[in-house]
């Protein structure tokens, strides 16, 4: 009879810091050791972090990382752990045309094995790799104890044909694949039925193991699983933390044995957890200690200073109140409120002398006149941000960011903006939810992401509450001029999230947004803002390319990169 | 004895304006007609504009590209061109997969013939091409008059095999090629010595057409060219403007007879020139009709300056002097000086009034209070930008945005940054390179860029001088805290910018820089900085992609783009 235990190692590694990576995986592998693992499954690029971009193409980067996989190697057979079999994913060198792989290596008896190279490279959305990455051409096949172990790496799965098309016809016992998924509302079903499809086409169970932590603009949810041939669910991990899983494989048996399975999320609790993780990573992995953000008492930056409470203690949050002559008192007294039941740094800088100083020598009126306040406002947080070492958060959602309604260089500034993918009327929605939790016991920091376990329920909020419930119920305003509303310039949020969602994630044109049932003032109304505000959205200024390698389109790298060679 | 003349129809296009294109079409095939021109070649994607990035994934944009070439077609039938055959590129769809693909249809006899697919669809450096289409898989050979013509667009002659390699084997009498092919310093050789190389592979003269003009942060040169058989230049376009060249084909020669052949210019004249014409269109493409920036008086603004007068005339600059308490008399000066001779509008706005004001509420030090300079002539650029509709230019080099030398939201505002490709060295040599042009009587605008002539000798400069002597010669400075000097915090320039060079153009490593004979000191100096800048040269906040569709990686639209279905 014989059984394999499988370890599914799901952890947060950071792009570029090979000796972190490094250290953290050793420490994974012990783990499983202790959990009498023989075989541990890493995510996607586990040794160099995820995604790479660029940094691939840098020669340096590919030799310390291989020089890194043979310490592993070395080390783990030096701490007694030889016998292991650790599928590690780092980037390799296609030696014919010195060009990077997306490679998966085991580590084994002090050695590193040549191992598998990603054959489907996908280059939509959010990824690029046909652009960094050659395709590997020859599926494999381990042999374990007798036990046939086909590997796959993340897309190669997503992807009729290829790789595990010619593992079915070769025939194994388990497939085991390596992911960095990034999260995205509902796909943690869509990668079920992939794996169940898969698990049908090689008669196997599927080993599905993923990333989990932010990286720049990604977040990746972990939920690492594991399927049996049939298409049962037998274990599943947590999203949002590390986590260490095991699964026992018996090759006489005709269904496997379930292990544990962790409860799904609440929509709400899932999006939200996922920018909290975001920001918490970015900033650990660019060593920020702390944020700050202008709190203007409405929804937008409410949300994002909850989300930092959860990310990084109240104690971290430098919230700054700037009111102008336009600022309602109600605005600043749910500002106020916020930072208290936050436990937050909380200091009021009026705006009015600096306006009045600026419109002494400038005498700007209408748009200009409302630009001037956002961008004093902009100074005001950016010099924090310099004077403290704190990470300016950017609190725009994704509604006024495609519609162009904010001041670039304005309330647009930052490092990070922890809602800029969410809809105002999915703002509203979290803030419910996050106040709800609130008093259901969830306290600050209280979510337990990354880490092998739950936090526990966090810092307790004062009388249960979050967010002021003000803020959210109130009408939308910037407050840049008198009796000013969202809805002078902008058509209600609940239809405009409509056409957002429309035109922008499903790519409608003009003829299917009115056959979708818009009428056509409001589709014009939202294409038009939309189409325009596309180099807002970017912000830095475009300039020619006169050399080989201009700063911008022909050079993408990793914004949190710890590599230094 | 059959005789072909092809007329070689250097254009430029606006991404997404299939009016104004189709209309530049027409009249070019009227020219061309005149010219009693049989066959008219135009650049890559000529109807769509190009590179046209996701905006190929969009259906009723495909729809109304399709349109657009039958309306052309047609037009041209009824003015009586239909015996031409008009070569146009578009973007068509695979009807298979419903995928975009780059396509050269031919127009005559009033229909849209189907045409060529291009094949080789690069993906590295600044295009994306595999990421948005579909790859043709035929060759292509028109039968003109008994003439074999064989096509391809731009990437199938820069890779050995595919198409060309096909009509090689096939035999034709004339490789007609249409290019959307990006300027980079020294170019213009590496296009020769290919073209070169593939009419001796197909053993028939080669036809280069490209597209001309500015689009985003691609300046597209021109400089299309004829080479016979055996590699000699036939004919060659100037660069930098609109031209209708012409190739007469004589199926029974040896060898073809040249024609006009423009001279190359000097190497300082064609940077300087690139980057004007990018700022000119840019301006022209998304309607600005004047510029904003700050005149320090150092060398960068002012070579910025000079480049907006030769772009849009010295009366649609604004220039704004923001002297500090720091500011030395002779910068103020040199910047009052560089806008006479321009004949710019020029303001002086003071920053110490509104300095000091904020100074009253933020009391800060250091770096903050440097920073907070920057960021207040920001915001009175910004102020400009929006009271007077003008076009924010950011003056910043590639050298101090390597380095992040620079202020983000401070300095490093505006729409357009005309240097920011160019080595702080470089700078220097543009500016003396463009006072001597002036001694030599090139006036404002004189360069003659865009449209089927020069334009003459530009509006005279007073004393035939541009650019303040003082400027280029001084040391540079932020002149953000008394006594203050570049070189306080970088290398000197002339290492810098060597080290730059082989750090970011050919991307060298630690190791191999090196070896290049650099100091560890430099070396590690000028990594860490660069590294650490990344963040800082995209300026926009990253945030959590959380959506099937977030702004940001994507979703990657032109800047300019005129389509607005």
């Amino acid at each position: 009879m014989t059984q394999i235990r499988f370890a599914l190692a799901q952890i947060d590694t950071c792009v570029g810091d090979l000796d972190a990576n490094a250290d953290k995986i050793m420490r994974y592998v012990h783990l499983a050791a202790k959990g009498r693992a023989q075989v541990v499954v890493f995510p996607e690029m586990t040794l160099t972090g995820y995604p790479i971009e660029d940094l691939a193409l840098r020669r340096t980067f590919r030799q310390a990382a291989w020089d890194k996989a043979n310490w592993l190697a070395t080390e783990l057979a030096a701490d007694g752990l030889g016998d292991l079999y650790v599928a590690v994913g780092t980037v390799g060198t296609d030696h014919a045309s010195d060009k990077p792989k997306n490679r998966m290596v085991v580590l084994h008896d002090g050695v590193v094995w040549a191992g598998y190279d990603k054959h489907f490279l996908p280059n939509y959305g959010v990824f690029d790799e046909f652009r960094i990455f050659t395709a590997g051409e020859r599926s494999v096949v381990l042999d374990i104890d007798g036990v046939r172990v086909g590997v796959a790496i993340c897309e190669d799965i997503w992807q009729d044909g290829g790789p595990v098309a010619e593992l079915a016809g070769r025939g194994i016992d388990v497939l085991m694949t390596m992911n960095g998924s990034p999260y995205e509302e509902g796909k943690t079903h869509v990668r079920y039925d992939l794996a169940v499809r898969r698990a049908d086409e090689v008669h196997a169970p599927v080993i599905y193991v993923n990333q989990v932590g932010g990286q720049d603009d990604l977040v990746f949810d972990g939920g690492s699983f594991v399927v049996d041939a049939d298409g049962t669910l037998l274990a599943r991990a947590p999203m949002f933390m590390e986590h260490l899983g095991f699964f026992d494989f018996d090759a006489d048996a005709e269904r496997q044995g379930a292990g544990e399975i962790a409860p799904e999320l609440d929509p709400d609790e899932e999006v939200y957890t996922a920018c909290v993780l975001g920001l918490k990573d970015y900033m650990a992995k660019n060593r920020f200690k702390g944020v700050c953000l202008g709190l203007s008492g409405g929804i937008d930056s409410a949300l994002v200073a909850a989300m930092a409470a959860d990310a990084c203690g109240g104690e971290h949050v430098q919230g700054i109140s700037m009111p102008s002559m336009y600022s309602s008192d109600g605005s600043k007294d749910d500002a106020a409120d916020l930072a208290a039941n936050l436990g937050a740094k909380y200091d009021v800088q009026p705006i009015e002398p600096l306006f009045v100083s600026y419109q002494k020598q400038l005498d700007l009126e209408g748009v200009a006149a409302e630009n001037l306040q956002a961008r004093i406002r902009g100074v005001i947080v950016m010099a924090y941000s310099n004077a403290k070492g704190l990470l300016a958060l950017a609190t725009g959602n994704k509604s006024e960011l495609a519609c162009g309604y904010s001041t670039i260089y304005g309330d647009a500034v930052g490092g990070y903006a922890p809602i800029k993918d969410l809809l105002k009327t999915r703002v509203w929605e979290l803030s419910r939810w996050r106040n709800k939790a609130a008093a259901a016991g969830v306290g600050i920091g209280g979510l337990g992401i990354v880490g092998n376990e739950r936090s526990g329920a966090g810092t307790p909020l004062p009388g249960g509450v979050m967010i002021p419930v003000n803020s959210i119920e109130k009408a939308p305003s910037a407050e840049l001029r008198p009796g000013q509303k969202d809805s002078d310039s902008l058509p209600e949020y609940a239809l405009l999230d409509q056409v957002l969602a429309a035109y922008i994630e499903h790519a409608h044109g003009r003829a299917d947004l009115l056959a979708d049932g818009f009428d056509a003032k409001t589709v014009d109304t939202v294409m038009r803002l939309v189409d325009r505000a596309e180099w807002k959205r970017r912000q830095y200024p475009l300039g020619p390319k006169v050399t080989a390698l201009a700063f911008g389109r022909d050079r993408r790298l990793p914004i949190t990169n710890a590599f230094r060679e």
